[in-house]
Parts: structure tokens; C-alpha cells; sequence
């Protein structure tokens, strides 16, 4: 296993002094804070393995628009646009085996290295061939996903970047991806908040009928292994009476079901998380929050199990008779619209430094201390 | 009846020297110039009665995001989002009476005050609670209006804001509510816009069968009790001869039923206009044109009438029958579509500054002038 | 014929020595690089006639909102709002012979002159008659378009502007026009750019059965008469040998048409190209790109002849049963489809000074250092 340490040359051991006139605010997470494009140096799911099939694609991710193409069942993964006019290799062609041609003059590159090997319509002896080359992105496929590095520094293995028991050639996943309005990482933020659970969900369908706890009053954010972020707490409290309201939350006779177990939430960079217990135990849910730009993110919605045979089966019917609809779609569904609703408060409105936090959110600044050390590089415009 | 007067830090009674360097077309209404978002300090009505029911409802208003809550009975009006994370609490549910409570993590605040009552999420002894306070707005329900008061000073009552007649509870009237495209300056320069009948409205369909007089050749603008602006002027020309073009109107053989009686209007702060003599003696229009943000208003297009009895029967099949379509749907859509066409000039070709005004814009010159003298506050950005 | 020289006061006959701090990629032609918005003092091909027939027709050209009115069979171009209030005149009405009235307030301009003749709401002695004129604009009607020139001196005869074959009242056209995305200049050198067809064409459906040779080593461009650009070049290669590749273009059996002839292509100013050979000798094909504003531009795509009797009739069930589906649409689609995905490259990547150019590019850059040299204006912000 590869560890991942901060860059020496990036990561700030201890915040520095606030700068005369620096904005009142300032947050112990300045490389957070301007990271809206997302982190470089990391592995990234891009697509999934179905939406690369006989044509190339183009992509955007971080703010770089790449395209992806297989060949002979090989991926690869270029800089998206021709450097001759800038015409996106998207709509190019395929001409030779593992070269790519620019959909206009014929340009072609390699695909491997991303050099320009031929200008056809320049004939045999053209001069420009081999002064130009593409930048290439190592690309990967695993798990029907398509995996990309986008970074300067020389990739890790994936399984740096993934937690390794993900990438188990025996499990079975089920992949559902959509983008969505608003930054990464509100989004990732928001997977690993300890306390909406309480209230947002308390609405999904999938909890209709169980006894939702009230709150819980303590938590402890835990670094493990320098790779993950997860927490503690302490038991919640299944009912409360609040000095200023009441009683809290209401008996309904139809929440008449406990939650089985309790969830178990961790994240890693560049901002994924694996959570456990919300589908019981036949089920572990990954979730990769991947920037598009700074005002959109491509959700990947794993759900991931080691079931095998019968059990595999069983997978399947739940996934397409219930998980895809009341899990993916309703449950997921409201964390993805809480994220689109908050994204304009920070993106206009100053919300960095208008939010006020309360105790819960306690994992969420370790989060922010976490990605602020700990991240190997920043996606600068 | 509270008197009006100019904010003596804020109204300069006299226009000041142009600066150095300042843009040589300085009209002498610099506050008016500056109130693309509107005036702030007064009432203003916010969304008919019957679009605030069960749920809150989030709206905006000279640029700030609001919320409205009915809860037994009671309209209450706050800052729309979360102080929290920033969600609005437009998606907020109801577990209290007198509270609303946040979607995401359950922030409690009391409807009245805007304070913070509990954090749901994080248990009866949350630190956080009474630390944090939403604004809170003063609210009315009258004439199925709800009315609001966006300000930092303590609000007059309704009744300074509106014409004293309007608010009399044996009144019946019929709201049409909608947001239409441009600033509300040119929407209530155009209701109170003296020649523009002459000309656009002649092909409303309301008047295809009127003789419609040509023009009138003097105007004098007035200032009503320092609360209204309003106008007299000559009698209209039936029909002229200009010089370089000849005789006008055409005279059309269906074109040959009189106007009864003629129109008044006065305009008042912070943008509404009253109309008598549109509906003949029968209504009453109140204009009310409510800033958005600097590129939307919304129009609140009220008939108004005394009628009691049968004569309300009257009113109400008329009004479904004839008005609603022939006068706030055409009538008063020519002069949506007009703002909406002048909007692009003003706000990004320099209108301010370019148009050329003529004799009749007199009117429109002295209620820049009376604003610019009397509003109590500008609404920055 | 009139000569058209570059206006000395802005023609750079050497390009200046860069500034300190100039930008490094300073290429050779800085007018043409300012000339986002077009070029001035040209004639334009404005609207095809059939788009202005009983009701005032407002469009944008140089990013210019101007107003096409005919009236009593004669075409008049003007200014397209009003210089009372703004309102567009394309929202006008004709009140009299060879005026229109603008839709607000009856500000009624003489359509030749562009001076207010009368405005009619404020009686026949208004003053403000005679004191206000709207810009006029050049305009006639030759080969089933209206012509409008825009620019600040006399205009030239538009046969000046135009190829004088052209406008032979013997000739037949088949005018198609239609706005695209992407900036006027990259359509103009698409058009004008000798080597794509030998690629991006090899794939249009009229192509489908045609031996398309692989590419051209030579390009001679040259400027005739200092009014058009052209290029001569070598003989295709049929196919070739490519070292690091292989031999290209496939033989495939379908493909066993001979090219007809080939092709000759001249541009002009500002901004058109004329193609012959594309469909053999029955039709001549002329481009106009038109830029509306930055980021768009109307395609006037003609096909002309001069045949005769029968032979016109031949030409248009050609046109109909043929060249409008499979060259206008298609053919023609597949260059501005490329215009369309090269236009952010260029406006928002900083394509002008990235791009990576190749040999057959001399045509362009011989295009853009003509341009540079003989535009009458630049047509500024």
C-alpha cells in the first residue's frame, strides 16, 4: 500500500498568521477554502465502463475538459481539445489502431502517448508531426468504472486512492452516476455530517415507518491511518425535552420499527465516503463526490456488496425492487437537493464566512483540517 | 396618519455640485439613479393571501431572499435561509407551533422573534440556542394582500403607505399578481406615463371601438399632501393636423363610441399608482410594482371596488367576464411588454443617460424628483 | 468599380514593435485580432427578402440592433430603438406613408431621413419635431437579400462589396440563411481553409462514394486585385505512405467516384468566400458570415447559376431534391457544427494565441494579414 503524505511544498503544518487586513474570518482551512475545483494528484472516477463504448467522450473534470476513449478494450484518457484549432477529440475518428483523428484536419495522436503522429491532410512529410503531443491521464477500469488521475506527480496505485477492500475483484457493485448542481464540497461535507441523518431523513420513505432517534449530544472526529476521517459518539437519545419547545420528536404509532444497528461513516481524499449500516448488512454504500466545475459535481452512487450466488441474487432484486428507488433516488435524492439549495449562500452570498456551526459540525471542520494538511495538491483556475 | 418625510441624513435638498470628472448628463435625481433595487423603509405588498398556505414559501424582494409562514392563522415574515449552513427555509418543516425548523439539521426558530429555540439534532442543552437570530419582518394580511415591511426602521403603520381608502374593509377587490421582465422604475413611470394612452393603448382591444383623442399640450405635474404625485392637464385634442405628416387620427367608421369621462392617476412611494376612470366609475386600479432585483418586478394589479350587494355580484361578473382578460391580461400586458422591451436600454445602453424626454415627460421628471426628495432609503447592493 | 484601399489612418502597414510587456504570441495581425464584432464600412447582407414583408423587422449585425422596414415596396434600414424612451421600432406602427410610429408614445420618424417628423401624443406643435433623427442605414435589395452597409463614410456601390458576377439580374440564386454559434472569423477561415475538406468532408453524405485523396503538400496563397484572396496548390495525393501510421485512406469498394474537376475558392471582404466546383459546373456556391454580435454570426449560404429555361428548372429540383439536403444542411452543417465546438477555445481559452498551425494554414494567415492590411474599420465595442 502506497501511503499518502501531504506535499511538503503545499501543506501548511500550522495555519499562518492572519496577514494585516485578512478578512476577519479567516478559517483554519485557507487551502480548503480555495479549493472550489476540487484536489490534483488523485485518482477519480470519471465515467462509467457503460458510457464508453465504440466512441470517444468527452468529459469535464476539474474544471479540464478531457475525453476518454476505449480501443481494443483498451481506455485511455487525453486532453480534450486538438492543438491545432482546438476542436474537441470528441467528435474525432478513428482511423488507425490506437490513434485518435481530430474531427476537422485529420490530426492524429497517439493514443498511448498522446503524440501527434500523422497531419493526414499535410501528406507523408508533414513538419508538424511529432513537435506536439497531448497531455495524457493515466486511465484505469475497475469495478465498471473508469478511474483517471489528474494531477502533475506520478500516479499511485489506485488502491491509494480507494479503500482496498472497494476494488475486491469478487464483489458485485451497482453503480448509478448523475451530476448535480452545486460545489464538491458541500457535497462530500454533507456525507459525512453526523446530525442531518436525524432530521433530513427522517423524512425518506425509506424511514417512514422506523423510530428515528432525536439527537446526539457528542462526537469524536478520528484520523485514521492519515487516510480517513470518521467519528465516534456517543448514544443518541431516542427522545428529549427541549427547555424551549417540548417534547421532541412526536410518538407516531406507524414509527413503531428500530433502526437495525447503527451507520458507520468515513471519508478520504479527494472527497468520498463509505458509509455502513444504512443498508443493513447486505449492503455498503460508496459515494465519490467528483468535480465538474466550482457549481457542479458528478455524484458516483455505489452500492457495493461481497454477496455471492444466491445471496447475489438477492442483491440484484432488492437493488431494482427497492435500493435504486428508495435509497439512490428518494434518500440520496435529498442530500443531493439540500446541496443545490445551499451551493448559491456560499458561492454569492460569502457563506464561508456567514455560516455558524454547531457542535455536530465538529466532523465537519475535522474534515476541513483533514483535506487542508493532508491534500496533495489544489485545482487552481 | 404618520407623515412622510425625507430621511434628512440621505435627501439632499439641493442637488449637489457635479464633481469633477463627473458624467455630463448629471440629472438632478442622483438618488433615484442610484435605486435599481428599490426603497427601502416602506411597506410593500409581498404575495397575494392565497399563495401562503400550509407551506412556508421563500420569495424575494429588492434583492433579499425572505420567507413567508402562515401558522395558525398568523403571517409571519423572516430572513429566508438558515443561518446554519444557508438552506432556505423554504424547505423548513413544522414540528412546533410558532417554529420553523430547517430541512437539513432541524434549527428551531421561533416565528415571531427569529430567535434560535433549539437545535433539534443536537439535543435539549445545545449551546448554540439563543446565540443566533433570524431578521424578522414586519407582516400584515389586509385586502388578501400580505403585506411587508423592508426597513431598519421602526414600520409606520400600513395605512402611511397606502392610499387610506384602499384598506377600507367593506372594499372588495380582485389581486392579479405576476412577475414580469425590467426595473420598476420604468414600470411605474409607465403607469404614470400621461401620453403613452394616446398611442399604445389605442389598439387595445378595450378601446377598438373608441374614438380615441389625439393628444393633450400641457401637462402640470403636482405634488399631492407631500404623499402623491399627480397631474392636470388641457383638454385633449380630438384629432390635428401636424405639419410634416397631416391629419391624425384616421377616422375609422368603428371607432365611434365616446370615452366616458376621464382618467386621474397618482403615484405614491415606494412605486404604486392609483387609477380612476379606466373602468369607468365601476373600479378603481391599484398598481403596485414590487422590486425583485434590479432586472424583474412584480406587478400587483388590483381592481377595486365599493359595490355592495348585487353591485359586487356585478363587479365579480365583469371582472371574469370582461376585465380580467381585456384589462389586466391585454390592456395592461402592452405595458409589460414595453418595460420589458425598454429594460435592455436602460440597464446596458446607457438609457439613463441617453434617453430624450418631451413635453409630457414632464410627469415622469417630477416623480423622479419627488422620490428622489422624499424616499426614505435606497437599497444598496 | 471603385477601389477599395485600406483606410490609411488605420491601416498598420508594418506591424508596430511589441510593447514592453506585450504578450509573447504577438502574431502579425492585431486589427484582425480586435475584430471580434466584424468589420465597418462594408455593405452586409442584412435579412433575404422574404423575412421583411408588411411588419418591421428588427435584427443585430455587428452588434447593432437595427430596425428593416419596407414600405410601399421601398426597403429602409434604421437605428433600432428609439431615441425617446428606447422601444424597439420593430414594435412600431405605420401611420403614414414612408414613416413609423413607435409603439409607446407615437414618435414618428420619416423612414428615408430618420427624423422625427412628428410626435403625435403631444400634438401638432410639438417641439421636439425636427430635433431628433435616427441613424439611417444604406439599404437596396439585389438577388432576393436586402443589403444594408454599415459603417461612418459614403458607402461604395455595393458592387464594390461584391463579386460583380454576382449581381447579374440574369443569374438565379438559392438563398438559405441561418444564425450559428462561434465568431464570424473562425466560420469566414473555415470556409477559406483548403485541407479540411480532404478530412471533415470525406465523411458528408455526398461525399459517401467518392475517392477522396488523402491530402495536398503545397499551398501558394495569393491576393488578386487587391480585393480576394485565393490559393493555388499542388496535385492531391490520391493516397499516401504515412511512417509512423501506415497507408491511408482505406480503398473501400463503395468509394470508386472520381472527384469532378476541382474546386476554387476566393475570399473578400468582409468577411465572404465564393466556392466553385463543389457542385460541378451548375451551381457556384457564396458564403457571407455575418457577425450578429461575438458570438454568433448568420450564414447567407447561396447557390447561384446562370443557366436558363430548362436548365433552371433542372437547378431547382437539384436544389430541392438535393443540394439543400445533402450541401446545405449537411455538407455545410458539418463546418458549422466545428465553428460552433472551436468557438470556446478560442473566446474563452485563449485559442488565439495556444493555436498550433500547420502548412496548409498559410491560406489563413495570408487571409488574416489581408485583412489586417485592407479593412476599411474595425467595428469597436
Amino acid at each position: 500500500m502506497v501511503s499518502v503524505r501531504p506535499n511538503p511544498a503545499e501543506a501548511a503544518p500550522a495555519p499562518p498568521a492572519p496577514a494585516e487586513g485578512a478578512r476577519p474570518h479567516a478559517k483554519p482551512w485557507p487551502r480548503y477554502e480555495r479549493a472550489a475545483l476540487g484536489l490534483r494528484n488523485y485518482w477519480y472516477p470519471a465515467l462509467p465502463s457503460s458510457q464508453v463504448r465504440g466512441k470517444p467522450v468527452g468529459f469535464t473534470i476539474l474544471g479540464e475538459e478531457l475525453v476518454l476513449v476505449r480501443r481494443d478494450g483498451q481506455v485511455y484518457c487525453l486532453e480534450g481539445r486538438c492543438r491545432h484549432r482546438g476542436v474537441p477529440l470528441a467528435a474525432g475518428r478513428f482511423q488507425f489502431p490506437c490513434t485518435i483523428s481530430c474531427a476537422y484536419h485529420g490530426w492524429t495522436y497517439d493514443l498511448a502517448s498522446g503524440e501527434l503522429v500523422a497531419a493526414l491532410t499535410d501528406g507523408p512529410e508533414s513538419s508538424i508531426v511529432g513537435k506536439v503531443r497531448l497531455r495524457t491521464y493515466p486511465a484505469q477500469e475497475r469495478q465498471g468504472i473508469i478511474w483517471v488521475f489528474v494531477g502533475d506527480d506520478a500516479p499511485p496505485p489506485l488502491e491509494a486512492d480507494v479503500p482496498p477492500e472497494f476494488l475486491d475483484p469478487e464483489s458485485t457493485v451497482a453503480v448509478r452516476v448523475k451530476e448535480f448542481p452545486g460545489n464538491w464540497r458541500l457535497a462530500i461535507e454533507g456525507s459525512l455530517d453526523p446530525s442531518h441523518a436525524f432530521f433530513l431523513h427522517r423524512f425518506a420513505w425509506m424511514n417512514a415507518f422506523s423510530r428515528m432517534p432525536a439527537a446526539r449530544t457528542y462526537y469524536e472526529p478520528e484520523t485514521i491511518d492519515e487516510r480517513y476521517v470518521g467519528y465516534k459518539g456517543n448514544r443518541p437519545l431516542p427522545e428529549a425535552e427541549y427547555p424551549r419547545v417540548g417534547r421532541w420528536p412526536p410518538r407516531l404509532w406507524w414509527r413503531r420499527f428500530g433502526r437495525t444497528g447503527s451507520t458507520k461513516v468515513i471519508g478520504w481524499l479527494p472527497g468520498a465516503a463509505r458509509v455502513e449500516g444504512n443498508l443493513g448488512s447486505q449492503a455498503t454504500v460508496y459515494s465519490w463526490y467528483v468535480p465538474v466545475d466550482k457549481d457542479n459535481y458528478r455524484w458516483f452512487q455505489i452500492l457495493w456488496t461481497r454477496s455471492r450466488g444466491l445471496g447475489r441474487v438477492g442483491f440484484w432484486l432488492k437493488y431494482y425492487g427497492w435500493w435504486y428507488w428508495l435509497y439512490q433516488r428518494q434518500f440520496l435524492g435529498q442530500d443531493a437537493g439540500i446541496n443545490g439549495l445551499m451551493h448559491p449562500y456560499y458561492a454569492e452570498q460569502d457563506g464561508w464566512a456567514r455560516e455558524r456551526l454547531y457542535r455536530p459540525d465538529v466532523v465537519i471542520t475535522h474534515w476541513r483540517k483533514f483535506v487542508d494538511q493532508y491534500a496533495r495538491g489544489i485545482q487552481e483556475k
